[in-house]
């Protein structure tokens, strides 16, 4: 049994540390969050013991993998100590909110041989891997388009935009990994533009966006679309498809349950799709942890590494730079 | 060019004009109907002459075949006056409302070798054709079951009612020639209820049903379910499902386009389906023009044939006698 | 917290024991199985005691309920002793393949107050529940028409069929109840036609049925129809229809995701359905154990009670007696 | 009756021809191509004189209104002419490959009130429609997001290719209308890429593309993404999505029925999409020359006229050059 800590008792957190207490090969060794209460509320549900502080978490013997689910300026920090305490990591995203800090933390974690995952959930997504697998498998030919949908339901509270670094850095960030994951190689360049559209004011206010487009293209000519939006009002958007030169796979929505309902005014009505990413990304999240404990178990590194934070990190810069600038930015001149 | 001569006006008579007349190699020769005008007005809109008389039309040297789709009780002897001139005929169902004048018809007629085709238009909607291929092609292995729905969006006026014999002759005829063409085999077995749930009174009055559900086992054992209702107020609702042993196909609904809705209260609503028959089976009635045209040029029989529109009123009977008795009846016990 | 008890670590026991232990107002108190490797398995997975009988079970008084997940002929005595004991009792479907059997059970313990829930899991599967809502708020109207199909994704090995009491005790029997749920009211009579379409000489011998039909009325009018077949390879099928004065809804089948596959072939083509019933009404049992819970807890009836059980093995001996005689059985009849 | 004469008897020619002619208060007047013999079987099939040459059309008193379905680089010269000779004219797209021409063309006939249409067909697609309808009736609120998905079947022959103009004045053209049709107000800012993934050879000799993605921006914010393909193997792909603040609409693809097959291996598998326009527009091609009728009649200007037809053009002229500097290009550098 893998016993893995969780640092950071927030949403994201507990169904973490609940994951992780229902997997067969793992148990939940320790939780701690800055709140005292929270922590002990989670250890309560799980039978187990809340830390006094992460480095107590980092320095336990009982402990043998962590999970970071805290506050994003404190990842690259864990993440450096659990690599100097040879504690296998998986850190929610992003690494960093700076390229310069993630660049520093690559320094001082990548050559110990400490595995690090980052949490980009997605690629674990039953739809969307079996998307992945369509086109790695040849079902669909050669890869010629990847267009990603992901529209959030609705517009988080104005603390959350203060500390989230921008949408590109906090919400795209996931459409670029995903983007690098069903391509297969590397975008090298960006364009994208911003909009202030649900709400004007307050994003004019933040330097900040609620809708934006991104076209990418890898240096084989592959192309890219992504398209975010902070309303989708009829439910959590979230949509992959792949574009090849014999076929096409969609990774479509999912929906509470299957009813259908028929009037005089509509046919074939289904309820409002599953919302929110707990909900629907819900097996995402299982197989996240179970990837984790199985490339630990097996002393594999991690599908999703340090690596892959990164470089969905650049591609955002590169993505806000071509925002600002009104131009194809390349990849190349961000690092 | 087969000259085909229309005798009847209505909607349904005006609509296979128009069709003949579009036709490649069939052209409208002329029509009639009782009423003057409509015959005229269908006449000027295809610049074609309005007969004075059936019996104009049959004796005609300049009509090669005949479609009546007048009222119901003049089908019998209109075919027998068809193949009383040699003339091939494609007649509306039901052939008759009785099944001894039917049969007296199969005698006057069926030794003379003039194609008769009976409007069984369903046979020809390219969705129900699509099952009926994926059944023949063994797609699904062996035929188990066959459901069909069959729903009109509305009750018609009552007295449309009072001439139709019935729900089981009028309505639920059409689903026994396709569950027997989708068997590919004959029913031996008929059961069926027939309830007043949407105008009791109506159907208590003239003793007819508005919903009904029937069940019916052929030799081999094969079993089919039909159900109808006259009121899908979702719009005209026209399903065949086959099951077999390694698959099954379902025949689904149409809809005038495909736009879909997405809201707080609905994802994926569509607009109400294809109301009502000559929208819903345009294609199909397209088909069965071609496929009259087609037999003629070749000398074949007839797709559906005036067996096949004595079979179907054959189960029909059956039909009532077992919702009358409250048991199985034998088809052989009819005809 | 609820302290639940489960006798029978099949996989259906293995399966309660789990969400029982995930609840968040249960525990798992105890396992048992007459097979004690069983037991000690599940109870070791779940750290808890596994008892050496069921006798123990019963009178312990760390057991606040319990749930009987054991062989069918198990049912009835076990809910006596449950009720003796004065422990609220979930008891898998169905109570006794004896009619005669159930009604003793009845008499002994219907007037002692002790909550019973019959496992009917598929009145708590989400979507079922929507469609069940849609007809009780009048969206649908007044209800004509339910369509249930029932289909297993292959034969179960032949020790099954020799246990299971026949296909329409066995299998229909959740179609009865799911009926009798939809409906609202109860069926009258009964038709039934079994058939032996895929294995014909195992059905034979056996003297069962691998696909039949059912048509029920109730006293106000209402249709219903249910399907069964032991063959449905493309996935476990479990769809409701109900068909209203002013609409319908349709509950349909559950995907593993929401990949679909475009190609010259085919489009919008998915992955096969959920298969079997523990993937495919995962929330529905979650929800069945919540409402467990829930009913003892507040001390009211539970949702799907013992008369429930009784109502559906007589809708069953209903459609037995109605496919061996060919005629449309009076429920009344029976019992 | 409006007497509309057909210029072009190619494949567009025809089923114009074929539309005019069973268009209740339209006939077709005569037609006329480059080859006699398509004129000459053209005007057999539909019992009208073939003209000997396109000005013989234009001076024929029995003519009213003027189709021009001819090769492109004759548009602009028949809008003249139809312009000078009073007839009201519906042009096939594009006016013509050359901005300055189409300018000049501008210049000779917008003051003389003589109805000029241009063939953008998709804006009477009863789908596209539908979801223009929803955005204008406030259905999804603000419109924020605007999605065309167009993918032609297969590639065209070389020859085709070498007519065109280029896939973006070629083919996405049509994209660019429904964009502006869709948004409601002119794209300020165009951003284009141009891939050769298909055939990279012959795109590489032709310098052209066979795979776009283009992003747009209104001057109010609205964001526009286009995409292209000349490999949809799965069929003809065409749709349009449209995200509000309060819903979103998704214009999709049509089949030729609705025949769903399910097996082992898929579930809901449907056939390939209709292929390719004359079959998936078939009702957009019809409802065209109704309007064009319509406004003819009613003396009112087209729904799409000159001017749709040039901003169309200049779109295209600003994606080629976005498409060759990598920039995002704002419309008004072109025209």
């Amino acid at each position: 049994m893998l016993r893995i800590a969780v640092l950071g008792c927030g949403r994201i957190g507990r169904m973490h540390a609940a994951n992780i207490a229902a997997h067969p090969r793992a148990e939940l060794a320790t939780v701690y969050d800055i709140d005292e209460s929270s922590a002990e509320t989670v250890a309560g549900r799980h039978g187990v013991r809340a830390s006094g502080s992460a480095d107590e978490v980092f320095a336990s013997a009982d402990v043998d993998a962590v999970l970071v689910a805290t506050v994003t300026d404190t990842h690259a920090d864990y993440i450096e100590k659990a690599v100097a305490t040879g504690k296998p990591v998986l850190c929610e995203k992003p690494i960093d909110l700076s390229l310069e800090r993630v660049n520093r933390c690559a320094d001082a974690v990548l050559s110990k041989g400490v595995p690090i995952q980052i949490g980009f959930n997605r690629r674990f997504d039953p739809g969307h891997r079996a998307a992945w697998n369509a086109a790695r498998s040849g079902e669909i030919g050669e890869l010629h388009q990847v267009i990603i949908t992901s529209r959030d339901p609705g517009m988080p509270p104005r603390a959350y935009y203060e500390a989230a670094g921008g949408l590109f850095r906090d919400m795209t960030i996931h459409d670029f990994d995903l983007a690098r994951f069903m391509l297969g190689e590397e975008p090298e360049e960006v364009f994208a533009i911003g909009g202030r559209l649900i709400d004007p004011a307050m994003m004019e206010e933040l330097n900040d966006y609620d809708s934006v487009m991104v076209v990418m293209r890898t240096k084989s000519g592959k192309q890219c679309h992504i398209n975010n939006s902070r309303t989708s009002t009829y439910g959590y958007d979230q949509r992959v498809e792949l574009l090849g030169s014999i076929g096409m796979v969609i990774s479509g929505n999912r929906k509470p349950h299957e009813l259908r309902h028929y009037s005089a005014a509509r046919t074939e009505a289904a309820a409002p799709y599953l919302d929110f990413f707990i909900e629907r990304y819900r097996e995402a999240f299982d197989a996240e942890i179970d990837a984790f404990v199985t490339s630990v178990e097996k002393g594999e590194p991690p599908e999703v590494g340090f690596e892959d934070g990164r470089r969905a990190l650049i591609l955002a810069e590169a993505a806000i730079k071509s925002a600002v600038e009104g131009r194809f930015v390349k990849v190349s001149e961000i690092g």
